[in-house]
């Protein structure tokens, strides 16, 4: 691995840290290397309004940044918004290179690379470019792209695609180290979505405890479907904020959702089959416990396939072991 | 790697080549290398009455063997059969050292590491020891162990559990990459189950065509259950022999097979359910294909759990990605 490898994957680390925390900003991280090649400095996006990674890198590499590199995840924006573009902030402490993984696909933030080149600095991209498209990036791109929220639906499931015993019950179809990593994804998106049945069923807190304590920052809990759910139901407590949606179309949902830009869905099988049939889920998350339960308790019900030609075909994007179970991710087909 | 882990490695690729046509000897592998290291011999266990793999592969050694190391998978046999035993071509091919991975539990062919030790060769064992055991000789070393075949049943599924669309449709459920791995398998294992059902709704021909050819040596086909299946039936075609076993009793089916080694049940849900619930599965492969299908048609019914505390619980040994879809191998929990 090279210097900047190194540096890159350093400021993935960085960005993966601060991601959920920096809406409507994209998590970002930078880091810097000296003239000499060490790393003298390294930072994420602060929340909104707050400095921007490269800000944060630069502060605290101070004078060991002239001459040096920045290996920054996004392109560095050339925007003034609530905080001035990074590339003057680059421009300033004289770095003489510049290197990114993604160009920034926003046209008014974008434009950042010809403006570092024009101010004579070395300036390449692609380094990290397949790790932050796909894993860091993933959902602020798909924003970007199409205007909507990028969509997790999440699982959980035995080997042979039961959510639950015959008599129903379902503690625990995965493992500890599985829904601590739930949490940590919990912690990590903006918006947390299950229907009223799951409210009725499980009368969940929705809430992100990564490592058992609630997180400082809660995403926004969702709702929907259009019975009554009481107030007393642990969702509508005080941890988060809750948002009620009264509609059955997942489409509907995606348009109130409009301004966020990663929804987890972790509804039951009603939920998730109507978003699937509605073909608006981005990524499906499946946590697969080694386990048989067999019975009628099936995960997935009802997406709309007749028949084995009209199949949902996906694509598995990675396989992981979480303690004893598998998480298996995949991406449209 | 030193080099005798790299001669294990070919070892137990020897091995694999012979897997399934050893019957009743275990699958063996052997390489030699010189006493400079370098390897001047390799084979694996012939056709029962032909010679074992040491033998092969001092024969391709000649003299070269001589101060030299046997690297093997199981520890020679010092046994009396159709062959000679092994230790004594060892000891006349003037080997220095014998490095085995697994130890014969067999008590009429153990020995073998005393006596080399006796003839004043040096002799270790445990190179290997762990793939060994896992995998190359797993149903060999079951079956010394409990007298009973190893039982391996292989299900296709959706990632949601199906095994077909609501409207019965199954082809394919999994790749062209996954259906040629289990070709692979059949053509290693001594017999191949399936249930009554199976032949009446798929009408398999239950041979193993790895590469699409059928296989020289085919494994016994065998089909369970009480209803009487048509002469017509392409399991009972000239391809390979086939057992009908009247029964629905698992363990009589089991008992009917207890000469066999290596027995791969591919039957439906009713059939492995069966198993399932007597207990006499010892692992399970899962070909998962990428895809989402709802709907009635389940993969595994009543697997006999009434709630959580009852599920079966496995461990996976294996997550493999072929093609496009992923191998899951479980094993008892």
């Amino acid at each position: 691995m090279t210097a900047v490898e190194a540096a890159m994957r350093l400021a993935i680390a960085e960005a993966q840290q601060v991601k959920g925390s920096t809406y409507p900003n994209p998590p970002v991280g930078a880091v810097i290397l000296s003239a000499a090649g060490d790393i003298v400095g390294a930072g994420g996006t602060q929340p909104a309004g707050g400095a921007h990674a490269e800000v944060m890198a630069l502060r605290a590499a101070g004078e060991r940044a002239a001459g040096g590199t920045a290996v920054v995840t996004l392109e560095p924006c050339n925007h003034h918004g609530r905080t001035s573009p990074c590339v003057d902030a680059l421009i300033r402490a004289e770095v003489a290179a510049v290197v990114y993984a993604v160009a920034d696909p926003n046209p008014v933030a974008s434009g950042g690379a010809d403006r570092l080149r024009d101010a004579g600095i070395t300036v390449s991209a692609g380094v990290g470019a397949e790790e932050v498209t796909g894993g860091l990036l993933r959902e602020w791109l798909h924003k970007q792209r199409t205007g909507r929220p990028h969509v997790t639906w999440k699982f959980a499931t035995s080997v042979d695609g039961r959510s639950a015993a015959a008599d129903g019950s379902s503690q625990w179809i995965t493992s500890d180290a599985a829904r601590a990593d739930v949490h940590v994804r919990r912690a990590a998106c903006d918006a947390i979505l299950v229907g009223t049945g799951t409210v009725f069923i499980d009368d969940p807190t929705l809430t992100a405890r990564p490592g058992g304590a609630l997180a400082e920052r809660q995403p926004l809990r969702v709702v929907v479907g259009k019975r009554e759910i009481s107030s007393e139901a642990n969702v509508l407590n005080d941890d988060s904020r809750t948002m009620v949606i009264r509609t059955h179309d997942p489409h509907e949902v995606i348009q109130a959702l409009a301004d966020r830009t990663d929804v987890f869905i972790e509804g039951g099988p009603t939920l998730a089959g109507a978003f699937l049939r509605a073909g608006v889920i981005d990524r499906i998350l499946a946590y697969v416990g080694p386990i048989l339960l067999g019975g009628p308790v099936t995960a997935v019900d009802d997406v709309g396939v007749p028949t084995m030609a009209r199949a949902l075909r996906w694509r598995y994007d990675g396989v992981d072991r979480i303690g004893p179970d598998l998480l298996l991710s995949l991406v449209p087909g």
